[in-house]
């Protein structure tokens, strides 16, 4: 593994020693990378990313650079491509984080870069890392991937994140997924064949309520709205949402996700919030440092 | 001591505790905090009170992620609120130094985070980090601070500096205010209410000159612009001035002090700011990083 | 030395130092500066140029202080001088990285600082450190810089990196210098005077692939759209192009310089930029980390 690009890189051997060593990390990772420089180079900014990968690479002894201008030295504004300017900052660096608004940015970095990439994300395209952290967290939680039933809620076309988990669980046993979108915003049919050809089971439904009581994981997501028309938007929007009324729908061992933020689909009181443990997502959010530790120190002393 | 919201929070004992920790890091600090990490979380830019936040945690041996773009992922963009962006970052770090636009946030992330929140200013509210450095510099500078008699001078309406110095002012004994400000930007009510409650002197004057023959801090702010209306600003405007002509009026072993930035209100050739012991103000701004140095390593410390 | 403003304050001597002393710490930074602090304060953003002194200063164990906002807390919003900026800032760091658009800025904040300033661009002022970055690049890649021929190429007028990059030449012996430009973009006479004090040889020439087969150094530069009317960028973009077809005109031992971003006037293809050691742009970008290495470790342990 020299970049991290996409998430159907990892295989399930891979998946897992990720885990473990997420796990050990959590635990002790003083020194690991000190002396190694982390770069985070974002042409857009995504500050709870960003802050993450940064933290994470602190916690292993490492050091940070990092821009959220990049579109400042970017072709934008001179006409430099992405290539000339990750070329540079590679002599900077000994791994480079990405975040770039066009999709294929990633994979250009990468190809002119002499230390490893990560893509955080790249326009329509993948966001590998916050897939990562989604089964991790999945793992952690109910102790077992093979075998599951998910329930994937609300924005499931301009939904990353679900996508992104989606080709992940294609290499795993006996999964079910249930897609629950309004209309408007239904799962694209790549993935559907994507899931055909692994053998995945998958069906559409519409009564949340109902699917809250079958599924191991209800995984929420925000309408994206800055993502579709405002006619679309009101089409959407309060649709699919968890509340006081139907939490307890959701089974005691089941948990709820969320990649954040979050708004209206979720509408839960603080006291349950910080109380009930089947309210996953602020863990989901915490373990993205620990798989981002995980490959930070895979990718940097892999590479020495 | 969890979380630095508000200047009243901190008694007289605890102060001298923080003076004396102060003097003591600024001779020795190193290594206190290593392997920590502090975020300092802006929704709004303030360059100056970062970086002395960032340098103070630094000079501890400790680490730092930071944003001046916290609004990109809070509720103005995608609606989350400050409660759930505060709650996930809380995970990435030991501390968190919050800056916002609006009132209230500072105790909301504080309720919301697990490790400790220092208010670094929150909309018309405190800025309480600014008070103590203002106090640890009246203590440094006269050895004492019972006793003492202050002139605070200009826009004291919107400026929040001299509303939290008199919180703190409040603590002590037999000290005298002189309020000197134009007509429209005069000390509000609260302020004076808190004053007599805790038996504390004040007057209003309008003779500036008067007065700096007869204080022993003569406290300078700056009319906000930026906080009236045109109007308001053309009547305030230099009607308090500090320059050559009536420095010397100031008594020898009396101060100047400013939380800077200053503009017109002090017209002093460059001469006397570099070499009469009166000019405190650049002082004061560097004992901001001492007196921040000690409540990081209180907070994180204690914590532990 | 105690600040870096100009090209100009380098003697052959200290030049040569410099590079001796980037050589080493190319192979061994640790821990020289453990403990101090740069402060990079931009008032224009300059990714590249700060991440670079970012870079730096972290190989060499220290710790970084950083805004792209400085333009927040200065003049423009507040009425603040960079003066009374830089004073603060100086209690907070070790050394001061500084870039604004004004002429004469870095000069001003030198004089108002306790610790070393570095000039990172002021204006239409110099870059000190981009032309120490090009003449260690000369002397590593031709081993030598007495004697050498040198055709500069492009935005003369414009262009900072020129001219600062002639008044380093001036210190050496026997240099030629070829100036190729649009007939809007000529070198100014301040530095054609400058050259004839210094006995350095130098002719204006029409025809770039003559001249290719003549030099030691071909200097290319971008045309600086930005800073000229959209007449004059018509009339002088695409003069001089290397691409494919005139490139093996470059002698094999010569070597083509680009202080970057390079846009249309350098089209070549990613085989030959990859591949061939004529193209040397990428390893004077990565030189720029060496110099600035040297630069801090004199500054600031000179300082000590």
């Amino acid at each position: 593994m020299k970049h991290v690009l996409e998430s159907q890189q990892f295989t399930k051997e891979i998946l897992y020693d990720l885990f473990k060593k997420a796990d050990s990390l959590k635990e002790n990772s003083e020194k690991l990378l000190e002396n190694k420089i982390l770069a985070t180079i974002f042409y857009e900014p995504s500050t709870r990313t960003r802050l993450s990968f940064e933290s994470a690479m602190l916690k292993l002894g490492g050091r940070v650079i990092s821009t959220e201008n990049a579109k400042e030295f970017s072709s934008a504004v001179k006409g430099e491509s992405v290539r000339d300017t990750i070329k540079v900052i590679a002599a900077y660096a000994d791994c480079i984080v990405i975040r770039h608004y066009e999709e294929g940015s990633a994979k250009e970095a990468a190809e002119a870069s002499s230390v490893p990439v990560i893509n955080a994300g790249d326009g329509k395209g993948q966001h590998p890392t916050q897939a990562l952290l989604d089964i991790y967290t999945i793992h952690k939680e109910l102790e077992r991937i093979d075998g599951i039933k998910i329930a994937m809620v609300g924005d499931l076309l301009s939904g990353r994140t679900v996508r992104s988990l989606c080709y992940l669980l294609g290499k795993f046993k006996d999964i079910e997924i249930v897609f629950v979108s309004p209309d408007n915003l239904k799962m694209k049919d790549d993935i559907k064949e994507y899931l055909n050809k692994h053998n995945i089971k998958f069906r559409e439904e519409n009564d949340l309520n109902k699917i809250l009581q079958e599924v191991d994981v209800v995984y929420m997501t925000r309408i994206q709205k800055e993502r579709m028309s405002q006619n679309d938007y009101e089409n959407a929007k309060g649709k699919f949402i968890i509340n006081e009324k139907n939490f307890n729908l959701v089974n005691k061992n089941s948990i709820i996700m969320h990649p954040l933020p979050h708004v209206e689909e979720i509408e839960l009181p603080m006291e349950i919030e910080e109380n009930d443990k089947r309210v996953a997502y602020f863990r989901q959010a915490e373990n993205g440092l620990y798989i981002r530790m995980a490959l930070l120190n895979i990718l940097i002393n892999e590479k020495r």
